[in-house]
């Protein structure tokens, strides 16, 4: 197999004349330098070679703008060097910004929406609801009373009795939405995540874990995304919900009854237990975990790692196992690298003070 | 979308009247108090309103009994206050208990069994055996020499050849068995999960990493749950093995030759490495891992996020990275907040000692 | 369900004269002791019995191999003790390497290739190429312009438009290969592994999270495996890329951009952040997070659990959360276990030297 298969197909195809980069920025960039050639890739600053488009997302990596080989670079507006021969700048408010709607174009090239209608080997049970302008692709289960809206479903799609699915939504394949669960319009659920598996909960009873039922359901409000194999489990009553515009990475598990607030970031493997609630704005770190039953306020921080154990205040940061204040963390983090020395220290001061404390009498570790 | 569509679904097909809730719990409940109507929802003690069923499970919660909106509220014996005017106390033995004998009365009208038979998109290879009272959803396949039991499985599930679904099961969509494997009576598969994926294991011969062939097979006894996404690799040789009665949440690991007990509760996305043992009755909070090749003894209690790298001893409770007793962990947690004040009294201390060691000697960290 | 059907079964089916099993091993073995039956099973050391084969693979269990049941037993070279009466020894340089060429034979028979071809139920777009040596199970998708090798596809895989799929690849059931994405040689994919998910990236403007395009996509190179369920992001633009030979468990997360080189080995539970690169040889121990844009060096081991959010140098070892040198987090594991005598040593201290600093100046913690 020859690599860069992709790159040269994409190269081929996909090609930008400055005026049409320009014109997708909607006015954001002015430009510095001069190339009159086409752009006909994307890269890093440090892969970039002639031809391609760079830009200037993370402050880290200012120092490889200088240097770079692309031959037109979104830099911030407050970037103040000048451009190479024959390279062209373009200051802009938000450059990863600016990029993305440039791919946001590319996107809607490479990756169109399927056509609309319905596979021939997709099953509808009587009694469900399509959209005409619904896409549904190959494989996919629709059940009785299910509601769809114009939506596109790719292959293997399992939509439960009685579930909805919002307009303007988008499923990838192996995704499944149980009985009753709601999918607000415009969101975006990758493939293989699960919506509306039970919630874990028994009651130990005559010498066994006795099942609870879950019969509350799942709703996710507009604008949510899921990201792939992430599990949100349906209530035990009532509803587990994901608020408006919130985001959720890969692998991440919701258990039964949380309740996520809007515009909420949950990264990778993130695990949050049942009945706990986000409010808006919360920033959940990769593979934290937060206990169940508690409250996490407004425009919380929680670092990647973290395992929260008792309420967050709002606005506030934590980090550490269990969770504490950010600031503390990293002071303490420094000085656990110190305790080798202190002990020492601490040894020869004993012993410098002679400590009348006898060995024997001495407290136990 | 509008909101509220299940719950407003919820209250129009389902209402009890007192009676029928009382016979439900099977005569475990004596009531305080009046409520003439029915009951048509239910929900916690906080967002209760009138008409609604309501619950104290966790004591956290005590406080809100008395104040909450609900028409009926499900109070352990011992709860002592009286109920407000025109609400209803129903004392029971354990009122989580006594609410999922309700929930399970509610979920087998809301989330019934599908009906017998194969549906027609299903493929049954030559020489499997399918039970008539089985439920085949569709785009299911079952291999050459499977047997299957009075089982449901639901969409798109996969069973491998020669492997084997017991009596009573359930397998939820995407679920898979592979090639062998072995699923004993009232299994619950939630969706996505895997049983039977190869086991991690390699040698590193000849510049490369050699995989190392794994013909063992999964065996879950009977009354295993399994959550959505959770993987559970076959046996190198042998079995991986699941005892009965043992419930594993959602994105749990279960590695290669790792041999679970009886009536063991495993949380979300905990890792298990190969031919560790669980005896009975152990619990693992959410996100531990545990390493390979150990033993974890029966009724051990293993902490969210704890990292177990050597045996655990019957009955203890263990917590930390890496993991350590618990109340040992529970004070170097207090402690470690307290390091700035240590390292801040201690230079003090040692400037009032006027330590004699010349600081180029001191040791250094 | 009766217990031990799979043992049964394969004991029937399958069992090796002695001169089979050295014929395996290709010449590395020499004998001592003697066994003049067929071996039927494979079992640890300490449950065989009469019959099986077993091996001493983890030091840990050198003591078991005397008063071992098994009638045959792989050992390393240097193992001096000889066998029980009617038992037989096989010495050889790796006896888990030894064991693996069995179990490969094994393999080829239990867990058969599939028989070339297409399923009936099998759906394939206009303009897909499907070798004729492939062999595609029930409910495929494969999309227009995708081009699949000689590879084996088991049930419901789903193969999106303009993805390759390397000769002598192995899918297994709900895997799913994005639009573009490029999969090479010998790679095996485990069950519900979802290759070229969204990178989760988004940009904050005009009060929500704006969904920033992904328009890379997801190169493995030759003889990859990807453990079940585990998610590996397209790139925002370019390609995610797995090196050749590298090994991937169970659940693990790649996000966008990222690079690992070849020969590395990720367990199960892994998180690696956007952009980070990982060098040729990396061993990252299971549940360990990595941070985005980071480097790891060449060789280096990251232990399981720890949470990466440096740099990490070449053929270094690094534990801990935030990661450390590997010694310097051992020897801290084992102080901060006494840090709760070092207090009171301390305030013991603290009073015989009758510090002149008076309580309320004291710093506070």
């Amino acid at each position: 197999m020859e690599q860069g298969f992709f790159l040269s197909f994409y190269q081929m195809v996909h090609t930008y004349r400055l005026d049409q980069l320009l014109e997708l920025l909607g006015g954001d960039g002015s430009t510095v330098g001069s190339y009159d050639g086409v752009i006909h890739g994307i890269a890093s600053l440090e892969k970039a070679r002639a031809g391609d488009l760079s830009f200037l997302g993370n402050p880290k990596y200012r120092p490889l703008v200088k240097g770079s080989q692309a031959s037109v670079i979104l830099v911030p507006e407050d970037y103040m060097e000048g451009p190479a021969d024959g390279q062209l700048l373009i200051h802009t408010k938000n450059p990863s910004f600016a990029l993305a709607l440039i791919c946001r174009d590319i996107e809607s090239k490479l990756l169109a929406r399927p056509a609309t209608g319905i596979h021939s080997s997709a099953v509808i049970e009587d009694g469900a609801e399509v959209s005409p302008e619904a896409s549904v692709g190959a494989f996919c289960f629709i059940g009785a009373g299910a509601k769809v809206g114009s939506a596109v479903l790719q292959s293997h799609v399992s939509v439960g009795r009685s579930a909805m699915i919002g307009d303007g939504s988008y499923l990838f394949p192996h995704c499944w939405v149980g009985d009753y669960c709601e999918i607000g319009r415009r969101n975006r659920l990758l493939g293989g995540c699960l919506i509306g598996s039970d919630g874990y909960g028994y009651e130990f009873m005559e010498g066994a874990h006795q099942r609870v039922p879950q019969v509350g359901n799942v709703v996710l409000e507009d604008d949510v995304d899921v990201g792939a194999n992430t599990t949100i489990d349906r209530a035990r009553f009532g509803s587990t919900r994901i608020g408006a515009g919130s985001k959720l990475d890969n692998q991440v598990q919701i258990a039964h009854n949380v309740n996520v607030g809007k515009h909420c970031l949950i990264v990778a493997q993130v695990g949050i237990s049942g009945s706990t609630v986000l409010e808006d704005g919360v920033v959940v770190g990769g593979q934290a975990g937060i206990a169940g039953h508690l409250r996490v306020g407004a425009g919380a921080m929680i670092a990647g790692g973290t395992a929260v154990v008792s309420d967050v205040d709002s606005g506030s940061k934590v980090r550490g196992y269990p969770a504490m204040p950010m600031m503390l963390f990293n002071r303490i983090a420094v000085l656990q690298r110190k305790l080798p020395d202190l002990f020492k220290r601490f040894d020869q001061l004993e012993k410098n003070v002679k400590s009348p404390i006898p060995e024997p009498n001495r407290p136990n570790q």
